[in-house]
């Protein structure tokens, strides 16, 4: 698909083909879900969005609206063009995984983000050797000058939402984030609404 | 080799075998020089020290001593156990690569820190599927309170060192930054020592 209504389900991922120029818009339906993003070129997944290569593209911790996200060849594939979400979305912190839930005291399997990008992926035929650092829509993580960080509570309010231009063709994958030991997804994880067009 | 000393000749990379329990020494020999640096479990090269993990783990932007650094699946691989440099050692910039050069006006080939992990890696044998962002020693980054990034002069003093100790066996690299572009590594690359023991 390259254009529609795509639902992300509670605790899933999901990914879609985009064209250079569309918008996406990431509507957090019931508001305080923090998802989790990645995006990659059409045409060699090898080539994906650097959260590092951003930060020194547009030299913050976080994107204001107006700033572009590039690739780990440094060519522009993200760009965040409108937002009422009240949140930064994290550039810093390492996508939920099996071993994070094993760390937080979790026994046997519980859905995590990393999963769910390779399995959304996996959907569209596509595989990549190594899990990318996400970029956490809506994620609210405070930094202090001293440069400590800690874990906010979510913040964006219900059907507030991010809207991105694709600067390239582009796969991109989402995880509506399972994350229900802590606070910082909001405890009680839900769907997300995904428009593209 | 699992111990003694390593040059990093100026411009280059280099990689050395390190057992668990040993410390790694870093040595700005003459000063301002920016090192980039990656760990690798010495049992499966695809598990490797993430940057994006580690600032969930000790909840900083940059570590400070006795902080540790944890891999992809969350493992500890490299604690920060004294430092000599006055700067802290930046987590969130990609290392250079030639499409940064590329971006800078650069003609031709330049020297850059990812082709010189994968060089230092191939003289072990390694091959990694991607390259993970480095951790950049002695690269001075400030941040403000509200998330502006700069790229600071860097300000180690000639023989200034961080020492590390690895807390598994790993494959430890290190490129001795060849920018000369911008002021972020002395804009007069030189060589480093590193002392395993």
């Amino acid at each position: 698909m390259t254009g529609g209504l795509v639902t992300i389900p509670a605790r899933r991922g999901k990914a879609a083909r985009v064209r250079g120029g569309q918008r996406i818009r990431v509507v957090n339906t019931h508001g305080t879900q923090v998802v989790d993003a990645w995006a990659f070129s059409a045409e060699d997944p090898a080539e994906w969005m650097a959260m590092e290569a951003s930060r020194a593209w547009f030299m913050k911790l976080a994107a204001a609206v107006g700033d572009t996200f590039v690739t780990n060849r440094r060519r522009p594939i993200l760009t965040l063009v409108e937002d009422t979400s009240r949140c930064p979305h994290d550039t810093l912190m390492a996508p939920c995984d099996r071993h994070r839930y094993g760390l937080l005291g979790v026994e046997g399997y519980h859905d995590n983000c990393r999963d769910n990008l390779h399995a959304a992926l996996g959907e569209l035929g596509i595989t990549i050797p190594a899990t990318p650092p996400s970029l956490n829509m809506f994620m609210n993580i405070p930094w202090t000058a001293d440069g400590a960080l800690s874990w906010g509570e979510p913040v964006s309010p219900p059907g507030s939402y991010a809207r991105w231009r694709a600067e390239m063709d582009l796969v991109i994958a989402f995880s509506a984030c399972p994350q229900d030991i802590t606070l910082t997804a909001g405890l009680d994880p839900t769907d997300v609404l995904v428009r593209i067009r």
